[in-house]
């Protein structure tokens, strides 16, 4: 086992998970990137993870979910995205983009790949403060999925432990920037929006980007991806 | 919520999961079956799995998961499945046939389709006793999983309780052959050889086939599954 540690990355093409590969490659990993294709309705969001990968991984696994299998959720169905006009109208409500048991499925197969790597360490974007509505964010959640994890494989078996990072869980949107930002990563190439539009820009009104709007000006700075509104 | 109580039940096409499928369905669940395409060398184990669904199921879906993309084992790639003259020449180490992370995968997805359909049980047909090499096959693994997948999805947040059903765990291969037959199971439609002839016939001396020898043996039974030998 020469060189350096790897590490399984979880992209999305989002702003949180760009981060995260920058925190791990920052703290001497070798990235290994994973991302799912699990019947959104816009390929952007693979585009912009592929385009991260190409600058910071080693390697980049596209793995093929059907998850419209198991039925309607917004991001997988014809249902339609809710707009709102300011972060404010925003609620507690768990939100209908929900995919079922969407990071335990993503997880586990950082899990099956991290024991072929021989990697102990996954890295995923997960956020508890801005996304408070989604279960499978919080601490909680997280804690339990590891405990799980390293009584699943082979690794764990023979003491070697698994650590799932978090580096983004308790930060909010501009923190998680400003971090960014230091760390060189180049948001042009994420993307947030629940609908953007064919050419890749954002809608501007959806969950996603208000709070990615929201974001940025709390870090102080402008997002370099484009928007419908200009 | 009207009707019977829904369990998703993981289907493998082998004796034991038939078994599984059996019990949820005595339990008074409407079952909802689940196999997976994993890049098995045979589709026999498919073809079982939907035989028994169709007799016993109210749904069956086929989820295909590419676990090739991770790399080796004996039952997704091109290394030869060990062959022996007896169940004595079985050792404790893990087998060369271990998927990576497979159980934390397919109950994944489980889990995903439970919380589609409001289902709160899962049933799979593992066992501690004639598989001791895998380790997502043990109690503590699946109280683990239990414990994340009840922190992972909205029904848990709001305080639904999903329970992993394990019935076989405890069992020997004699006692659960012995249960499917008082609970009108049709081994006839189920396979257990890792390396099958074209026509389904079972080589006889894989690790899978000895066990399930044994376990007819025990039971004091015929096994109604032909053979290469005859």
């Amino acid at each position: 086992m020469a060189g350096r540690k790897k590490a399984v990355v979880l992209l999305s093409g989002g702003l949180d998970s760009a981060t995260a590969m920058a925190i791990a490659r920052n703290e001497g990993f070798d990235v290994y990137a994973m991302s799912f294709r699990y019947g959104q309705r816009h390929a952007i969001e693979l585009e912009c993870a592929e385009q991260q990968a190409q600058a910071s991984a080693e390697e980049f696994r596209v793995v093929e979910i059907d998850l419209r299998a198991f039925g309607g959720s917004a991001l997988t169905a014809d249902i339609d995205v809710p707009k709102h006009d300011g972060v404010e109208e925003l609620t507690d409500e768990i939100p209908v983009t929900y995919v079922p048991a969407r990071n335990t499925v993503f997880l586990s197969y950082a899990l099956a790949w991290a024991e072929v790597l021989g990697a102990n360490d996954i890295f995923i974007g997960v956020n508890a403060l801005d996304y408070s509505g989604y279960p499978d964010c919080r601490p909680e959640f997280i804690a339990a999925y590891e405990k799980m994890a390293n009584l699943a494989t082979v690794a764990g078996v023979k003491g070697q432990s698994l650590k799932i990072h978090t580096p983004l869980i308790n930060l909010t949107k501009g923190e998680i920037i400003q971090l960014g930002l230091d760390l060189g990563v180049d948001y042009a190439k994420t993307t947030s929006c629940y609908d953007p539009a064919s050419d890749g820009r954002a809608c501007g009104h959806c969950d996603s980007c208000l709070l990615r709007k929201k974001g940025f000006a709390d870090a102080g700075c402008r997002d370099p991806r484009p928007y419908m509104e200009g």
